[in-house]
């Protein structure tokens, strides 16, 4: 308790006071995310929110002088409890460092502060003609810091990678004050070891990003997004297969399954199919004199594949229809039951209608009804699941059924997580996809990188 | 000598007599890559030529036993000196490594060992309707293993990226001889660090690459290359941005300047035009029935940027002298002198022309005549030097001048290499551009994961 006051007032000596919370009620608030984890068990001891660099490197040196954890915030938008306290500690608060610092037309680049949201800076470079692709599905909250500690991907991974494939360099506030520099405002870089994709998807555990300068492309003129409904998910899935076969490369192959549908209908009626047993949302892009030939080519694969009621967006309004039922999905499902989790598996894309068979064989075993969506393209599956918490029997079944989607993701070939990561949701799980040489390696790195293991310690392993 | 004669019993043992070269011809012939050294000051002891992983891990055990250095090498096409022994040692020989594993269509994923020629691999996936983009110069002879190790880049890194962007999986012999797997057969992975993208770029000094699975993307149905000439490399620079403005991505667009040009025409004539001070090649690649549009807004900007005599390929014949132009430039550059020494310094585009004007007024300063090449929109430059290295006087010339690029680049903002690598050439001035965290840090990952010092040692810092 005196270290604790001795820390407060040593960063009251550093940062404004009105900048850190203390009170019971705000560690409370700062002790969640939207993992929705059933109990909140440990707070943290403060919550700072830092304006400047300088800032941050003044509490990475006093939590290190009293060898306390940093956790790092942005928007709270994580889904696997990586920016959650379990051994007390601060909280960094990023989101009041959320300037655009500069976007550059010519070297299609933006320099930007971690707290800002990614959707901000969407509509910004989509204003001069120039496009950020990363779209994690909360977008217009989630940040550009927690996009990096993450390595976020969205729905147009397939076409566009994810968040790694954009960071080209970045300020990094290293466990002793330090600040590293990974790159170069380049596009290409083979200068020494790739520092920047190490700490993207690190998860703040080995430095503090604080400064990010992303790529930006030319942004495509015209877009157009398809919705067919499939008698299964395997057919679906060979609808896929058939569109790429014909050369055409789409920024988005999402789907829904039966129960998805049904659920995002009953709460959101817009005249969705119910009876199919999946849905395909697929999005191109390109040039506008193109779309008509694309659409022709999808539209003739979909219906070859067994595809009924096809619908094609031709404005803005058709285009937002569709993409509002898939968005729904996560919305709707918070309303069967007071809880609701997801996830995000990946596999190989020929494996993936086996995972989703598999993910429902395995939750109708344990009593659960999950809304399955997630990305084809990918092989990726976010399996949505409706609990009730306080419910011990069910909350038992779906940790046991949790732990066999993760067997039956590794026996598929897979990986546990695709795009949210792993943080304490998944920590438990994490050795069996990856081998124990290379998590020894991982451990390796973080003891020398942050050896009093300050930096939102005992995460991801 | 007795260590080196247990050492070279010890590798019989392990693998067939035929793979092991030790004669000082056939250590001479190993002692070089591509990188045109001045001079061969220290031989390997040894060439292993591996065919198994197995036996890739019984060389390391051996060398971590004898505490000598293990230095991979696929072509030899290295041109900064990564594939070179220092310090003896083993050249481990990938060449025979060298099979497809698997072209896996519906996952659009290539499994190959790292001898595998990546014009080879890009053949083959072509033949099904997939695409491998990272298209290093040389790729008719370098390996993928190369490739992995110097994070290559090639002409179409602007719209594709490079290396480290499709490798998503890899098998990675370690140290002490373990295997480490760094991801899964999926295009997405947020579990854990990122370990792969640690590997790629890292020139043999972390861990030895003996398998990688590559991303492949469905490929486009046409492609069109455009050539137009300007007074100023400024006027080829603003036609990019004009050209970009319109929403245009090409896959390339690089350049040469007037004495490449001439260079060029001068052994292999074809009509260049020798009184320009530059030439770009823009390439586009898509759909058949957007390339008229594409071709129409190209031409506009060029014109409206001052280009002349601006051709436009319309079939195979056309294009492939377009780029053969492009492509002699090394060839005809050495011609000139008995020697010539490329480059890859890389800035942000904005600084693409004064970089050019800098290299060309630092080169006339010492009486060298440099051939320019690159990719304007990667704001990358290949200056191509001939010299003679027997002429002392001049051969101390190209080391200053090369320093002063150095500078130069990195006052513009640049990274000293793009898509080349450090190994020895560079070793020396990476601190002009790494900070001093960043290299603490990359010494620090070196160490954990190679003790013993024996993996490609000393070379990068």
């Amino acid at each position: 308790m005196l270290m604790k006051n001795r820390l407060i007032s040593d960063l009251k000596k550093n940062i404004p006071a009105y900048n850190i919370l203390t009170s019971l009620e705000e560690r409370y608030v700062y002790a969640q995310d939207a993992t929705n984890i059933r109990q909140i068990k440990n707070l943290p001891d403060a919550v700072v929110f830092v304006e400047t660099i300088e800032q941050v490197q003044a509490v990475v040196r006093l939590a290190n002088k009293y060898k306390i954890p940093v956790i790092c915030r942005g928007a709270g938008t994580n889904v696997v409890g990586a920016c959650v306290v379990e051994h007390g500690g601060i909280i960094l608060n990023f989101s009041k460092m959320n300037k655009i610092l500069e976007i550059n037309a010519e070297n299609m680049t933006a320099k930007v502060q971690p707290g800002v949201i990614v959707g901000d800076l969407q509509k910004r470079v989509d204003e001069i003609g120039l496009f950020y692709p990363p779209d994690p599905s909360n977008l217009a909250v989630s940040t550009i810091g927690g996009s990096i500690a993450q390595s976020s991907g969205g729905a147009k991974t397939f076409k566009y990678g994810s968040t790694k494939d954009y960071v080209i360099d970045m300020l990094v506030v290293m466990a002793n004050g330090e600040i590293l520099r990974t790159g170069a405002n380049t596009i290409k870089n083979a200068t020494g070891y790739n520092l920047g994709s190490l700490f993207v998807g690190s998860e703040g555990t080995l430095g503090i990003v604080v400064e990010a300068t992303l790529k930006l492309i030319p942004k495509p003129e015209a877009k157009k997004v398809f919705m067919a409904y499939f008698d299964t998910v395997k057919d679906a899935v060979n609808a896929v297969n058939a569109i790429i076969e014909q050369r055409i490369f789409p920024t988005t192959i999402d789907f829904m399954d039966k129960n998805a549908i049904q659920t995002v209908e009953k709460f959101y009626p817009t005249g969705l199919f119910t009876d199919k047993d999946a849905a395909l949302i697929i999005e191109i892009d390109g040039f506008a004199v193109a779309m008509d030939y694309q659409e022709k080519i999808i539209t003739n694969m979909l219906e070859k594949s067994g595809a009924v009621a096809i619908q094609a967006s031709h404005n803005d309004d058709e285009y937002n229809k569709i993409w509002t039922a898939r968005r729904s999905s996560m919305g709707a499902c918070a309303k069967l039951k007071p809880n609701v989790t997801t996830d995000d598996v990946i596999v190989p894309r020929e494996n993936l209608a086996e995972l989703v068979e598999g993910i429902r064989d395995i939750c109708s075993k344990y009593n659960l009804t999950p809304c399955l969506v997630g990305h084809v393209g990918d092989g990726s599956v976010h399996p949505q699941i409706p609990i009730d918490y306080r419910d011990e029997e069910e909350y038992k079944n779906y940790k046991l059924a949790k732990s066999e989607i993760y067997d039956l993701t590794a026996r598929l070939g897979g990986i546990l997580s695709g795009e949210h990561g792993i943080g304490l949701a998944k920590r438990d799980y994490i050795h069996k996809v990856i081998n124990s040489v290379a998590i020894e390696h991982m451990r390796k790195i973080k003891k020398t990188f942050d050896p009093n293991n300050i930096l939102n310690p005992y995460k991801i392993f």
